[in-house]
């Protein structure tokens, strides 16, 4: 069998990550700070890093911390917030990882219907009328993983009034926002909001390298203090030598021509796989994002995409099923990660996942 | 004021750590493996890095996880052995951080006294015949954080003894392992016993430099494959760079240069503050470690190291008061930490706290 072409893991693939621009940065983050690169430091970060990314987001270095990468940020804040019982809003469907810090913090997990402008802003409302009262609604608000969907202007200020008015904090979790390759940026709910109903994450992993494991999240003070503290008595400090590292690619600007190097690849790539898509399995219906990883696409109600995932996998293709990122349902959808494949592989993938879809229909009709 | 001279954090000053060295092997690291060196990897750790570790320590690659340094190894250990109210034995006086992560976990925490040879194996076998069923025995055998006392190979052999009659598992905590500076290296308990009795911590933080936050857990692949997975739900992958840059310098040799230039300097300060120490408080009594960062000092009964450390804050010296290492007792004792002082330091740090002893003693015949 040929070798395995994946579209299965939301990560770049090597050409559009800048090596020779790491290379150089490692070896200036040494020459530059060589004290504060190879010391413990503190929880909150390395310094330097920590106040450029709060010089992006408009605020003091004070709501701030940076991480081992920004799943370990959420379990810091998942620790914090959410106790035995507590309800959060998810999106349906969401990123199977949170699903499982949830559950194993036992929350009170309450999937809401995402659409292609975003969670049902509709269906949260009479869920909240109903007398829901969630803490925590985590929301993915660009280019969502797994579904690739953006989440609109009027749906951010809808969230924010319903997070006000019904007192729940918003997680916006937001690590494809510098990846947009069409279309417009919208503000951040954060930036909207100013106020400590918003909590933001997000992440160095895909416009430095996921490798280098370094997220960051942005909250009001007091909160980023307790998390601080929970962060200091885990690990001390995060990794100095990373962080640092990435401080010298962002303050060079490296990062600015890294993120158009995987911006041009990603909106190549999604072109491609639409049209291979449409030609090859024209049952197949799906939403071409405006930017990120991701692309959802759903086949015909009483696909056994559990069966085609096989299928699949005997021709040496990989995807994600639906069903990981749900609850219950999504028996008919799959998730395709076009950040890892080159322009080359995603007409035979796609060619391949064909085939699997067609040896399904044939066994079921059997 | 002078600028403060601090024997308070167990962290190597910057003259001892080989930034040169680092700065190479980072570069390196981007050329020979920009694939695992960029991307995510696995919870298991750098590939190379953990089969590097597995080969020091004599076993298959099955035994070993590498993770963000290894307080991080050791929450992810604690959070899978030490349930509410679990017995654990700990040394009197033990690491701070130790005695705060077990408390976090809601252990039954057993301090045992430390002696010059290491934890007191005749109070331990006692305190088992009363009935104690500890669950975990928390040991960092060499150079004793803050004592800087070592755990003679008689009592290893008992530990290992009493560890199998009476059912516990041996934490062999040993970041200060290869900083030897004097005397007869002793065997691990890990390679002692060859057994699920032992799990065995150790970290890079030493031996290359803390902001690397690389570290390590050895122990049978069961357990191993436990904190994988917590390790894999909590941040999917450590820190790639950082592993392979610390495998670099592990696989191209740098790394035992230096530990010769930390061993080196350590042994030149630790000699000359136990000079110091002799000359200028004449009532203080110590051992003089044969390797490590500290020195455990204690002043005459009665002595006020609150008072002290008040004092000593004053005339611009640091370091961290024994009560900070003890659920009760250690009024009267300090830990001075000398791997972040120069040896032009000492002298001078040595006359403040001298001056400061003798302020404490003023005040208290007042």
């Amino acid at each position: 069998m040929a070798d395995t072409i994946s579209f299965a893991r939301g990560a770049p693939s090597l050409d559009i990550v800048d090596v020779e621009g790491l290379r150089e940065c490692a070896a200036k983050a040494f020459e530059r700070d060589p004290g504060g690169t190879t010391a413990y430091g503190t929880a909150i970060g390395y310094v330097p890093l920590r106040e450029w990314i709060a010089e992006q987001h408009g605020v003091s270095a004070d709501h701030v911390i940076v991480t081992n990468g920004s799943m370990q940020a959420d379990a810091f804040l998942f620790d914090e917030l959410v106790k035995d019982g507590d309800g959060v809003i998810v999106e349906k469907p969401t990123y199977d990882r949170t699903l499982l810090g949830l559950r194993e913090r036992r929350g009170d997990i309450r999937p809401i219907a995402l659409e292609a402008d975003g969670i049902s802003t509709d269906e949260l409302e009479s869920v909240l009328r109903e007398g829901a009262r969630p803490k925590l609604a985590h929301i993915i608000p660009n280019f969502q993983n797994p579904a690739g969907y953006t989440l609109s202007r009027a749906k951010r200020e809808r969230l924010l009034h319903l997070a006000g008015d019904h007192e729940f904090t918003i997680f916006e979790d937001d690590p494809y926002v510098a990846l947009r390759f069409s279309g417009e940026t919208l503000p951040t709910m954060l930036e909207m909001a100013r106020d400590h109903r918003v909590v933001y994450a997000s992440s160095f992993s895909k416009t430095v390298c996921p490798g280098i494991r370094v997220g960051y999240l942005v909250a009001q003070p007091e909160l980023i203090a307790k998390i601080v503290k929970r962060a200091t008595n885990t690990y001390i400090s995060p990794n100095m030598v990373a962080q640092s590292i990435v401080y010298e690619f962002c303050a060079s600007g490296r990062i600015r021509t890294s993120i158009e190097t995987v911006k041009n690849a990603l909106a190549e790539r999604v072109e491609k796989l639409a049209e291979a898509l449409t030609r090859e399995i024209p049952d197949a219906t799906f939403t071409p994002p405006e930017g990120g990883y991701f692309m959802w696409v759903e086949l015909p109600e009483g696909t056994d995409v559990d069966a085609v995932f096989t299928a699949a996998k005997e021709r040496g293709v990989a995807f994600v099923k639906g069903t990981d990122f749900l609850l219950d349902g999504g028996q008919n959808a799959l998730r395709l990660a076009y950040s890892g494949v080159t322009v080359d592989q995603i007409d035979e993938g796609v060619a391949r996942l064909a085939e699997a879809y067609r040896a399904q229909q044939k066994s079921a009709a059997v």
